[in-house]
């Protein structure tokens, strides 16, 4: 059953590139939300889509979309239409499409698409990742590695200000923060990082629903921001996404300048 | 004449463009230099292409390589072949070539093309800046817009540890850090960001000489960390890239937290 899921979260991917590369180059109808976060043409159409596909054939589960949500099943489909929405809108090819299937909490199944060099991230829990049909594997690298780089998000309504953590971490590794915290996970999947730190917000687990299963079942290690299991069907107490040898160094540094709000 | 420089620029830039995309997905040969910064094959080859043409076409200028350099004199072709090689390595298409035509240190004609979305930049000094042949304008979004998006660079070897800036300022604006100050420095002159932060280190001015003329051009300004204009043909005293409006606001917060050093 959850090949089958896992089948139909693909061709909603391949669907949704489709209409991100329909947009990237023409009038993408960018405009801000209420919470100052920014949507266009394209971020809506793709969750129209996905709630139809949904509605169509699961009837019985729900829809947790960052634009639309349908529904209410402890099998729920979330998803971030475009991740690096404000990257989009700005013709930066870094944004990236995200679903996946959380039940009772629990990310069974993910996939994460980038349009742009065409690279299907998909997991299954307890099968392992594979890009584009390959197996996929996080990298044994440290924080002081010269090959160490690490990303993190962090924008004015986070709900932790983690720029004393990204100040003492940044002593060992290069952070780049290229936009999209999902686009960043596939690279610690991969191996080409070492680490995400999502300081987490209202309704942001359809960022990283996905990642969760993509990068464990690559042999990586994902929490809230204080090394704590968390459900990805409701909002998060911000994400550590790492390859697993440098998360409980991470997480000590995190504990030393932030109180857990949760 | 300057067009003439112009047309040459372009044209390594097209080519540049092309030994890109050979390697973007295949091996690219990343290997790390003696300063724990990356190079690939892709670097090396567009370096030596560069200096090829220079020493036939122009025989009396030098060339001021990331990688390579080639004679002295004061009309000096300053090139990054690529900037961002840690993304482009890491299969994330933010990673741009730049190249510039720096006479007494001033940036005269500067280029910068980005292969990923076919888009290239150019300025001649007093001539304005074209994007793909349309003119380009900064924007007159201020920091506290919510449509303010910003980048900076920072890495372990920095010249300036620029994180208690980005602190602040990051209370007002979404940071971003995208891999690449060439490629955000293409969004400063579009409109598109506000502002870049570099906060520079030996031989960085590679990174910016194509850039200080092309968002000047746009109408942004460019000076050095502490507001004082610099030689782009020399190492920098890091680098502050912006629209304009906001330029004084970010050097008067810099130089809260940091001492010139130069």
């Amino acid at each position: 059953m959850n090949q089958e899921y896992l089948e139909f979260a693909k061709s909603i991917a391949y669907e949704a590139g489709k209409i991100m590369m329909k947009y990237f180059n023409s009038d993408n109808g960018a405009s801000y939300k209420n919470d100052n976060t920014i949507v266009t043409k394209a971020d809506i159409e793709i969750n129209e889509y996905l709630i139809k596909r949904v509605k169509s054939e699961y009837p019985t589960h729900s829809v947790d979309g960052e634009e639309e949500q349908f529904g209410k099943s402890n099998y729920v489909w979330v998803c971030d239409p475009i991740d690096g929405t404000a990257m989009f809108a700005r013709h930066i090819p870094t944004a990236t499409f995200s679903l996946a299937l959380v039940v009772d909490g629990v990310s069974i199944v993910g996939v994460i698409y980038d349009v742009f060099t065409d690279r299907l991230y998909s997991a299954i829990k307890g099968e392992g990742t594979k890009m584009n049909g390959e197996d996929l594997h996080v990298s044994d690298v440290e924080l002081d590695d010269m090959k160490s780089v690490s990303q993190f998000d962090m924008w004015p309504e986070s709900k932790y200000n983690i720029y004393d953590v990204i100040k003492e971490l940044g002593k060992k590794t290069y952070f780049v923060s290229i936009g999209s915290i999902v686009r960043s996970c596939t690279c610690v999947a991969s191996g080409e990082f070492n680490l995400a730190i999502f300081p987490g917000t209202k309704h942001k687990n359809c960022d990283v629903a996905a990642a969760k299963v993509i990068i464990e079942e690559a042999g990586g290690k994902v929490t809230d921001l204080f090394g704590n299991e968390q459900r990805y069907d409701e909002s998060i107490n911000g994400c550590v996404l790492s390859n697993g040898i440098v998360h409980d160094e991470v997480i000590d540094v995190i504990k030393k300048y932030l109180k857990d709000e949760k």
